[in-house]
């Protein structure tokens, strides 16, 4: 499987397919055509198919998808038969939200250690997950193999820590930050910047209107 | 100057590259290369010269980016000359948190108003923020002439939610919800999807291992 030509902007879309996949299953509804799905997802069906294409013909002209081994497929693909833990990084009030946040729901993710300074809930466990002191961060990362962080530290200090968390073998981070984190080649780095998403709205909305650009999204 | 012409990725370029030319004004900073640029933002110094080339000819060889000149044409196509205020719908662990999220910081945007159904925070005031009942949302939002909403509700009652705002006249929706709202084609929908980020990260990581993909993200 040629996996490794899989565009960045189908890869992204894998999870949303995922996630409806799920909830059709759930459902107990059988199979599913690329139109239904198109609707469903807010993503055109050539473009489905297109994505769909590069793992291989998995659908059947006039029959559509059959939810289960799509389900299957897709479950294998996005490594979902195995638990990923990650850490959390940062316990403000943002990351005390992502700690709240339903990240498994249809999902084998989960954070297992969240790491802070603050004395007052370092050595605590909360929303279920136990805080350690940013001290022992490198020796807990390396300890319980977790190689993807989610960091929402304050922004003078997130450099410094994203070097640590390098130096304790991560090789991921989803970046909550607005700083621009520099890491080595051998580490993603994924960014959420959420003043950008909302900057972006604003931008497009004065700049083109009505006009429709939602499915560039 | 063809604004229309502009490329979504572009677009969602534009308050990266704004947010560290504040920085360099703020630092004293008079002029930077597009090289400098490049490092500092993570995009490469050919995408930044043709990012900027959709509004003309910023730059001169050889001395690059003038900070102060580039910085106000930035803040003038991003808005940032006007106050942008847009409402928070939802105030859970994730919309708390918002609340408190610096969206401001250099940036001209503004919560000026929160809704939700829960007895013990609509009519107080939250992180400076009012919070209103969801009954008073269609009125609230048009009298005070919002057009953006940060949609963090259940995903239960997204639809419904996200119904009612647009009738009460809102133009675009920064959706945390997981579901993918239905709109009509006058309305923007951009999606933070949180579970998609983790798990693209992840399936990168697991799909390509070293391979370095930091720069299509």
């Amino acid at each position: 499987m040629a996996t490794s030509k899989i565009p960045h902007a189908t890869a992204k879309r894998l999870p949303i397919y995922y996630r409806y996949l799920h909830f059709l299953s759930d459902a107990g509804k059988q199979r599913v055509s690329s139109t239904e799905l198109a609707d469903a997802v807010k993503v055109d069906s050539a473009t489905i198919r297109r994505d769909f294409s590069y793992f291989g013909a998995l659908g059947k002209r006039g029959y559509g998808y059959d939810v289960e081994s799509l389900l299957a497929f897709f479950k294998k693909t996005l490594n979902q038969d195995k638990l990923t833990n990650v850490a959390l990084v940062g316990v403000g009030n943002l990351g005390h939200a992502l700690l709240n946040y339903n990240f498994h729901q249809s999902n084998n993710v989960r954070i297992s250690a969240a790491f802070d300074v603050k004395e007052d809930i370092t050595g605590t466990i909360q929303s279920s997950v136990p805080v350690y002191h940013m001290n022992d961060m490198k020796e807990q990362l390396s300890v319980q193999q977790i190689e993807i962080v989610i960091l929402t530290v304050p922004s003078k200090v997130a450099q410094e820590v994203t070097n640590e968390v390098v130096e304790a073998g991560v090789k991921g981070i989803l970046n909550f930050t607005p700083l621009r984190i520099t890491v080595p080649d051998t580490v993603r780095v994924q960014n959420v910047d959420l003043t950008n998403e909302l900057q972006t709205l604003i931008y497009f909305l004065d700049k083109f209107g009505k006009q429709d650009e939602n499915k560039l999204g």
